[in-house]
């Protein structure tokens, strides 16, 4: 393993981006739940949320059942605290509605802005603002 | 070159992602080949075939003459052998026709589900799964 | 700090792309002019420009008021110097029209290939070939 180099922050909050896409449209809320600090808010189109109100609506049943969460690479910026960093990220989520059911499918352009910390030596969203560029 | 950093795994998993994108998207088989285990499968909508059989399938005329395969950001898991690796990566996949010829062009959204091995001091793949989750 | 390490090339160079597409598409020429050499040239639909040139364009009222850079993973390829490197990029570019205007947005795919280079600590684009290989 001598070639082997350690994982690196911007590696890891990738890594914390993808494992959202998966558990987002795997609708795993477990999976979810466990990419935020406890004390966790959403800012999206639902206003401020707190991580349980959030979550309670990804627990809802859908308008459409299948998703796919195209996340873009962030542009990171660590500090104040060693222990703390922003993500600026791009999205282009795809929202499809069941092939015979004759509805359309939705594409949407959305800009995640996250405060993530390490918390117990992993990364987590401790503030996330959700923000739809565009949709078709 | 004191601040130049190694390439870790991370970012030669990345490479070999994009190689596989320009050598799709040039229809360069040789080089497509290069990125795979010469003992490699690919399992996909034709079932599960061994690479040479995959690739002739990739020498055949095309439906649509340009392709770009937009490949996002694997989630990478190492193990259980340091030189092996799994990986599960989004890609939205333009299929473009001919402008002259009036017929439509088609988008798919891929997911790409692959082993990887590091053979000789690089990463090739020794099976990959393709599922087309949406095509427009 | 100590598990905190250090950004390598690979991760400043993609946040140089990620920088490029927040300053396009927030409009900010300063910021935009920031991550190129003051020598650099663009090489696009006009053909060669130097940047100050290309920087008028980029200043002029544009015909979509929105716009979304979805820029990829670079292909990365270092040298011959070592504060040199050759990025292959693949972005998918969204142009909203206002949404009261009636007008159709329109959707590019676009090829980025750079010459990039590392000046006072810094990598910045040296020069810019933009292909459109699609848009909708």
């Amino acid at each position: 393993m001598s070639d082997r180099t350690p994982t690196g922050d911007h590696d890891q909050l990738r890594e914390l981006l993808q494992r959202y896409a998966r558990a987002a449209d795997d609708r795993d809320v477990a999976a979810l739940a466990a990419l935020f600090h406890p004390e966790a808010e959403v800012t999206g189109s639902r206003g401020t949320q707190t991580l349980e109100e959030w979550l309670v609506g990804m627990r809802a049943p859908r308008a459409f059942p299948t998703s796919m969460h195209v996340i873009g690479d962030p542009l990171v910026v660590f500090g104040p605290d060693p222990d703390e960093a922003h993500l600026d990220t791009y999205a282009v989520v795809y929202q499809l509605s069941e092939p015979s059911s004759g509805g359309a499918d939705l594409t949407l352009g959305i800009r995640y802005l996250d405060d993530v910390v390490r918390l117990d030596g992993r990364w987590v969203v401790r503030h996330r603002t959700a923000s739809t560029l565009w949709m078709r």
